[in-house]
């Protein structure tokens, strides 16, 4: 069931052209401009994941290597803690210069010197590329979310792809539970094959006896959540989930808008009706947790989601494979746990028994933001296909909602 | 270990004379004066205890009584979502109408009405006023905690209380180590006594190998962190906790300043300097999280907390029994888990397996605030004692320390 | 036309008992609570006051004098650039010892010290006494306006006052407009009476030929603006001023509410139905500049108001005399231009040619404030009669509305 | 001394082109950044002017005339009050489509279907090109500074443009005072030529006697008022300006970097060292007040700036010819009041006596922005030669100097 791993050289190579197919339909300006403080601009996405592997293989493994220009770690580097307001997070929409075109360049020759190094790496040196082509699908789905949200702002609205091409298929049916006793499984990352530090170690939990759905919320059950005032009503919400309600004033998920009685989403195609037998997306945790309320259920925990996807193929199901508008699909068939949209769990992201964060540089990577946000899993429609796993711990803030997410439901037996 | 269940009666008269006897040095200014948004006036404190019986049992449950004034529950009552500015949480201030003395006759004329009752009351009723005692000793430390704050913010630190005399104690030894071995051990409120909805249902939880520290860390210990540059090396510190600290500009827990090279806290008792041998305290989440991270250690889970803690009395250490300079104190004698400060645990705030809201206006109690927390066991100093449990579920934001809140180390093994 | 300047001892005396007098029904809480950051707590005007004659009187001229509290000119100095959290202006409210009593008591000692120190007074120090007279009365006036705000900011609105009795009065007539060639008029403070140095110096100024409105305009008019939609029409409004409309949702004079279909407002009796026929006040410059435009006029600038004002009483009409429900009156009578409402002038706040701030704490008084305020002019019904002159400027930022302030039209012609 | 007007067609082709030239160096990430809310992208500089011919003259004047693009005028007009968070003035860097290209050709389709319809235009369209023309001009000094400001936030702070040849020019000598004796002037526009609205009307003023410096403050100067430590004395700041200070932690002029014990400042050309015998530059009203106090002296008024500056060539100095490193340059020779720096006088933007709005959308322009901000006169190195007058009235809030705003003293005598 689980692919064979990647051979190295193929998943660099595959890594790095998919991230620069990904950004072809985009001008200098739309891949410059950030559009909210959470997001990026494309060109930052395409020089930072080069920067690592600059760095971290070609500098420090590679004898005699020059860097490609002297600034640019300065620039492209998000683990160093730089003061100053120019660095902030949030200006990093001011860097019109270097251009696209250089940044391009810039990728060309560190794969140029990557690709001329490559066989005489040293295991060390291979982790690291194999880290920093995991790090770059990481951000291969940021982009792709990024760059929605930028054309989102436009009020015009542009779409940046043509709609893929609709495929008939009939509502899902009710939802179907997956019953489980108490019992002890092994969660986390087994550790043969590439995990993010914050999987493992992998260790025995307790889970309670309980049931799964069989398959997420659609935007048609949604709608009637909506219907219902699931919006309007403070005893459905989280008390900071009614406050954050009250003070964006939150009535539908992001990308919504009701247009002559219709509800239309934003999506890379532009502004179109919503399919009421999609799964439902870019909402937040306080969205989803109200409406497991509203729908007499739970969140489930991570632990209980991995144990009932560990049986899945998590290389299944709708993910991303190449660039075009891609987005949640109604499902045809049984039981899915990967792709479509990220699952929030009831989760807090915080760190398994015996974590620890490794040393160094890449070792800020997971643990130092392990307070305040929730955990989701199962990868998305913008998740490229081979980068998830049962044991992939997502995370973001109970209110972010500009990734692909959605909700799955889970209750007490 | 465990005391009887206090009648009822008793409990109720113990209670309501132990918040007036804590309101009794403060003029009608200090009572209604509100320091910050997270703090609440004396005055409500005293009036929103009092609306709880005046409603849920005087109203509801018992015939012919009549509201001493129709316009209090209108402002006195935190469950109403109220609208408008005037209402904000953060106005609470603004009412020095009625008076502190007003506020008191309100409190004499609900007493005196429940006494008149008592003897008719339901179990329903019972059970209610019972949920009310323990409701008004959670406001009694937040008023504690409250007035201490209050007091903090005049530039002229007034003291409340004369100190407690101070009693030598040697400095504590070095910390021991309580270890356990991988167990699944029963967690949450047994269900017979008194208990709040957030601490059930009772459940089985698996406890991986793990160390406790036998005690909790001082402030010689803490002076020792700053010494160490804690407060300056990013790498110890969460994401979020190190965003805090440089934007509110922390160096030291909460009341500390350094006067003339020596550090002081202010208290109940003015500005003093601090005690290496007393259990640090007025730390955040973000604080005791990057401590932890300096001693090679980590926080306990909650669970694991309450494993250890099962076997100490409640009832014992440095709780609140009387109006006076409550502070923690150095220990004496052997492991102890309850009084002084409350222990910041790393599990965040989310409900136990098969956790289910109240059904009404109680029930909106603990559920709601189940996002962005971080759970504290073990009960402080000023907490009223008896209130406080094995299995208790305090919690607070991550940067929130305005309470006496302290640290215990914990680590894999 | 002029009344006489009131000997230094009786105006020291009568503007210290005023200011008591005017606190009179307030409670412990009443005076220490700070509504909003541009309001202080009557016990800060009641010590700052009184600070100002320790300082700058007894202190500085009075040999052995020694203070009362060494701790109170730390805390009652608005002059003083504190640093520091504790400090901050918005920070007044937390100050609540030094109790009510305690700062009477300081008041009743600084005041023996004055009698007792009064007929050896210097020249120098006489025109000291007479400074802090008129700066009291300042002060006198934001106490009535602060409270009025205090009291509107509590749920219950109580009324501090029985309302003053209603004596019949008709509407006032058409607006009559007092006309103006072009001239050269004298501007400014004479010199041999007291004035604060903005008055000054006096000059000569060219004024073009005009039209000022014989009285102010009355609630019924704003009924009018409002009823017309004014506040819903950007083109009404300055720039600035229509951002303010929509960011703070005002769409009506402050204090006022709309209930069962008839405009109310809160003063100081309480709340009741809006009089028609009295000046329009508690609106702020850009509700003022507004109504003018909807009008087809405009305001009046400083010198026009002063050229108009000069041939009238400053001592006449609805000013302060003894603690009570001041508010403006539907006026009888002539053209009027002392009292009821301050009018808001055209006229930015600047110094005029020739002015030149006075050395010492003392100095810095108004001149630091000349940037982004507006000039009004007149007085109100909660300025001390006496106080106010024809060359009087006060100054105000022009979205403030809490003092009374109002609206006089003007017209070219 | 006047140059004649200038040729309508002339006029129209020159500044349309200007405009172009100015944005040549620009890639499309440049043209379309946001670096504050106070700017604008340089593309929206370059259709919000199209859009100005567009609607005034080619929709209104030319029949048959059909918009370029439909979605346009909703995109590039300032004048509608847009709702929603899309359209907020600090969006417009969202609007990464069109393109640079596109936005372009509109420019090139809106000017040919101009040059077609030039010789049938009726005078009131004429007047409205006229106006068009002038505006243009604002927004090419308005574009000039956003892209400076746009640069200077980049980190590697890019040079556009290759710096200008230094020329050797002696420091200034001591600074020369105009004087001028009690008199009345006429001021404003004579209504003949082009005008803004709010130059007008001309009329009558009396001037007070007084004396204004032949020359600006240069950088040498301000390195004294620095080195005197005049960001650090409260005594010589408004108050708002203080608070300014503080809470922008502001030191120098916007720009200035001191490195290496020496001060630079950023340009068009990069980060150089200040040159001390240029005008100052990119300081604020605060600034140049403070300034003023320090020196004993004071900002002139505008009518004092006006009278003064009435009889010299307002085509002269260092203005904008074309596009390039342009900056304040130190003078050589004898008085001047045009180019270099836009004066800071001491006057608040209002009315003239008379001034009346225009009916219509274009009569919006000027008079709903006078309240809250000041006077500047006389153009600078980046306003296009030939737009300024002894009349022209430029104004912006006390806080801002992104543009080129420098420092003339004057006094009283």
């Amino acid at each position: 069931m689980l692919a064979m791993p990647r051979p190295l050289a193929a998943l660099f190579a595959e890594v790095r052209a998919r991230t620069v197919a990904l950004t072809a339909p985009l001008s200098d300006a739309d891949a410059s401009v950030q559009s909210m403080e959470d997001a990026s601009p494309a060109k930052w996405h395409l020089a930072h994941t080069t920067w690592f592997f600059e760095t971290f293989v070609l500098r420090d493994h590679v004898a005699g290597y020059r860097l490609h220009d002297e600034r640019f770690p300065f620039l492209f580097n998000s683990y160093y803690e730089a003061e100053g307001r120019r660095h902030a997070r949030g200006r990093r929409g001011m860097v019109t210069r270097p251009t696209l075109d250089e940044v391009l360049a810039y990728r060309a020759a560190v794969d140029a010197a990557m690709e001329a190094a490559f066989d005489d790496l040293s295991a060390d040196a291979q982790a690291l590329v194999r880290l920093g082509c995991h790090h770059e699908e990481q951000h291969q789905e940021l982009l792709v979310t990024d760059i929605l949200h930028l054309f989102g702002e436009n009020p015009l609205e542009p779409a940046l792809f043509a709609p893929a091409p609709k495929v008939p298929v009939a509502m899902p049916g009710a939802m179907g539970w997956i019953e489980s006793a108490e019992r002890i499984v092994e969660i986390g990352h087994e550790g043969r094959r590439f995990g993010f530090d914050c999987e493992g170690p992998r260790h025995r939990a307790l889970l309670p006896a309980h049931a799964i759905a069989d398959r997420t919320v659609t935007n048609g059950e949604w709608q009637a959540f909506i219907a219902d005032g699931g919006y309007r009503d403070p005893r459905l919400w989280l008390a900071d989930g009614w406050a954050w309600v009250q003070r964006e004033g939150v009535d539908a998920p992001m990308y919504w808008e009701e247009r002559g009685g219709t509800w239309t989403r934003f999506g890379l195609d532009g502004r179109r009706p919503v399919d009421p037998a999609a799964p439902v997306t870019h909402v937040s945790l306080y969205e989803a947790d109200a409406f497991a309320t509203w729908a007499g259920a739970r969140l489930p925990t991570e632990f209980e989601w991995e144990a009932a996807a560990a049986a899945h193929d998590p290389c299944g199901g709708n993910q991303l494979d190449t660039a075009g508008a891609v987005e949640p699909r109604p499902a045809a068939g049984g039981p899915a746990f990967f792709g479509d949209v990220w699952e929030w769990t009831g989760s807090a992201y915080r760190p398994y028994p015996g974590f620890r964060t490794v040393e160094g540089a890449v070792g800020e990577y997971n643990g130092k933001f392990m307070s305040g946000q929730f955990v989701l899993r199962g990868g998305s429609c913008a998740t490229p296909r081979g980068h998830v796993r049962a044991s992939y711990r997502n995370f973001f803030y109970p209110h972010q909602r500009w990734q692909f997410t959605g909700v799955r439901l889970a209750k007490d037996i």
